[in-house]
Formats: C-alpha cells, sequence, structure tokens
C-alpha cells in the first residue's frame, strides 16, 4: 500500500464520518423544530415521534464514534488530521445532547396539555427554538465549508438565546405570583426555556470546536454568561 | 528508539493522564460536597470560593484533551490503548460539565441567602450532592482499578438520586401552591435539584465508561428513566 493509497483512504473515511455528522445534525435540527411545534399545538403524537426519533440520534453517535475510534487505530493520522477526528467526536456528542433535550421537551407536552397555559410563552419558546434550530445550522454548514468566520458568527449570536431566556424567566415567575394555578405549568414551561438555552449554549460550544478545526485556536472565550437568571428574584418575592 | 522503549514511554504518558484524572475528579468533589455547604449554610464567601475553582477545573480538561491528543499523535497506539484513551477525553468532559452543575449551585447561594427558606429542602439536596460525590468517587476508583463490578454498583445507586430527586420536586411543587411567597425561593432550589440529578446521570455516563475500558462492552443500558417529574403534575395543579 503506497502513501497514496493510505491518503486516499483516510479522505474517504473522512468524508464518510462527515456525513454521518451532517445526518445526525439534520435529525437534531428535525428534532428542535418538531419538538417545538409539538409543544405549540400540545400535540401528543408528534411529541411520541419526536421522543421516538431519538434513538436514531444516539445510534449515530454510536457509528460515528465507532468509525472514529477504527479510522485513528488503522490511519494513524498527523496532528491536523487527528484534530479534526478528535473534534468530530465532540460534535458528536454535542449534538446527541441536544437531541436529549429536544426529546426532554417532547416529553413535557403531555403534562402541559392539561394544564393551564400561560400566555405568550408559547411562541417566545417557538422563536428560542427557531433561533437554536438556525445556529445549529449554520454552524454544521461551517464545520463542512471550514468556515471560522461563519462559526464565529453562530458565537455572537448566542446571546440573543440567552436575551430570550432571561425575559421569559421573569415572565413566568410573575405569571406564578400572580396566579399559583399556573405553577405547574410555569414549571415546565421554565424547564423548556432553560433547555433551549442550554441547547444555545451546546450550539455556542460546537461552533467554538469548529473554530478550532479551521484555525487551530479556540476563540477567546470571553463572552458574557448569558444566564443571569441565577442571581435574579422575581421583583415581587419576600413581599407578601 | 526499540519497542521497550516506546512502551514504557506510552505507560509513563498514561498514567501522567491518570494522575491528571484523578487530580481533577477530586477538585470536582470538592465542588460538589462545599457548594452544598455553602448553601446549605447561606455562605456567599464559601461559594465564591466554589465559583472561582471551576478555573482550575477547566484548566485540567483542557490540559487532558492536550496530553491524549499528543499521546495518541506520538505513540500511535493499538485499539486497547486507544479505547483507554478516548474513555479519558469523555471522563474529563464529564468531569468539566459536572464541575459546572457545582458552579451554578454555588451562583444561586447568593439570591437563597435572601430569599425564604424551604423547611427539609436544604437536608434533602445535601443528602443528594453527598450520593453523587460518593459515587464520583467510587467512579475513579473503579477506573484506576480497572474494577467493573464496582463501575457496575455505581450504576445501581442512581436510581436513588433520582427518587430524592422526584421526591424533592412534589415537595418543592407543594410548597408553591401552598405559600406564593416561597416561589422565588422554591425555583432556585427547584433548579439545584436538577442539577444534582443531572449529576448524577453523568457520573452514572462515566461509570458506563469505566465498565467499557475494562471490559471492552458497553453496559446493556435498559435502566429505568429515573426523572419522572417530565409527566408530573402537582397533586392541586388546575383545581383553583
Amino acid at each position: 500500500m503506497n502513501e497514496q493509497h493510505i491518503l486516499k483512504s483516510y479522505d474517504r473515511d473522512l468524508e464518510a464520518i462527515q456525513a454521518a455528522i451532517l445526518k445526525m445534525g439534520g435529525l437534531v435540527e428535525d428534532a428542535i423544530l418538531h419538538g417545538a411545534d409539538a409543544l405549540a399545538a400540545r400535540d401528543t403524537e408528534a411529541a411520541d415521534r419526536v421522543r421516538a426519533g431519538d434513538k436514531a440520534i444516539d445510534g449515530l453517535e454510536e457509528h460515528i464514534n465507532e468509525e472514529v475510534a477504527r479510522t485513528i487505530a488503522l490511519r494513524a493520522p498527523m496532528a491536523a488530521d487527528l484534530r479534526i477526528l478528535l473534534s468530530v467526536l465532540r460534535l458528536a456528542a454535542a449534538l446527541e445532547r441536544i437531541g436529549d433535550y429536544a426529546k426532554n421537551i417532547a416529553k413535557r407536552v403531555g403534562v402541559l396539555a392539561e394544564a393551564r397555559g400561560i400566555e405568550g410563552a408559547d411562541a417566545s419558546l417557538r422563536r428560542m427554538a427557531r433561533e437554536v434550530q438556525g445556529m445549529l445550522r449554520d454552524t454544521l454548514d461551517a464545520f463542512v465549508r471550514r468556515d471560522a468566520g461563519l462559526a464565529r458568527e453562530v458565537l455572537a449570536r448566542d446571546e440573543s438565546v440567552d436575551q430570550m431566556y432571561n425575559a421569559l424567566f421573569r415572565e413566568i415567575l410573575t405569571f406564578m405570583l400572580e396566579d399559583p394555578r399556573t405553577i405547574t405549568a410555569s414549571m415546565h414551561l421554565h424547564f423548556i426555556a432553560k433547555n433551549l438555552e442550554r441547547m444555545g449554549d451546546l450550539v455556542t460550544n460546537m461552533a467554538e470546536q469548529v473554530v478550532y478545526v479551521v484555525t487551530g485556536e479556540k476563540p477567546h472565550d470571553e463572552r458574557p454568561k448569558g444566564d443571569r437568571t441565577a442571581f435574579m428574584g422575581a421583583p415581587e418575592a419576600g413581599t407578601p
């Protein structure tokens, strides 16, 4: 086997692995959008489909892990290629977790279908979901095109997801205080909002990983931490 | 350089990497315990120390990632050794996330110090934290001693963390419904409980990884999903 032949085999392996990442990413994008749609429509059947779909996502991660390990063992890639392969493992792990969060959102549709709604919350959640899905799509594009600029744009967009979350947190707290009958729905809607915020963080980590793959350097991450709610009390809290 | 020499170098690299994982694990165990203590005492200074300590944890993960990549590139390890090295990446990533959750708990101490407490919740949270820390200690022991049996015992223990979380979720919902003035504190305490439950899940993933390192096989994971609260409404909810 001459060197040329090894190179070609490696390229083919890498292409197959990248195709698997894209496929996995597509399934996760669908899970985000369909999960949000199922929630907005309180459609438990659609939610069940999202939950069932998570198995395929998990299966793809497993497959990617095996292919990466096989490729490293077989081709003993040099530093730059190894960097790509190890980054692929991280991208797949992040996708798997985003898929889990989408599944968790779908899981809550049932109990929310029976609970009192909160005006405006559904629309906000859907906006968050669409933003996260758009960021994910661009991150995967940036990865395939080795486009660090596009990946950096995604980093900047995480703040808008965080802002939507912070606004929603306040809104939900106020609702609960004003009408305790909304507490059950509020708790679940709040979890969903937090899940979307975490999905945004994960996509951001993926975008950082893409910058690293392309440039060999981690972006200097002094982004402000978006979730300020850890410090937040409700305006009315404590005053009976 | 003869083969013996290469072997010894590899062993030395692996030992150094394992030592770094243990050090990282020790810091994360401390963050869990000190975070829970700071919470129970509403000690914002202790909480600040936990938050500041997360930098060292993140730094260790970075270091481990670099050492693993360097070792793979330099030593081109065979399948079994590669499996260990790739598992180390996963263990480090899980530890980093557990550290993040501990930091997030510490972050909430400030707002909780100013809010109305919930009887019994602190003790439950501390119990959860101690259980998670114990599981983590045993998982790291199991990794170093290549003890699949001990790792499997950890898997079984995740259920008790989940049960504590489920009980606390119900308790917190009831408190909120009975006394809306506890809503702010409840929201934060609930988040902390959920963080601990996720930390337990992460430790469980780590224990599965250890089983995989030792046996070469993934444990057949048909554990029941512990968080049933996605399906839960409060008993009183919906009835004004």
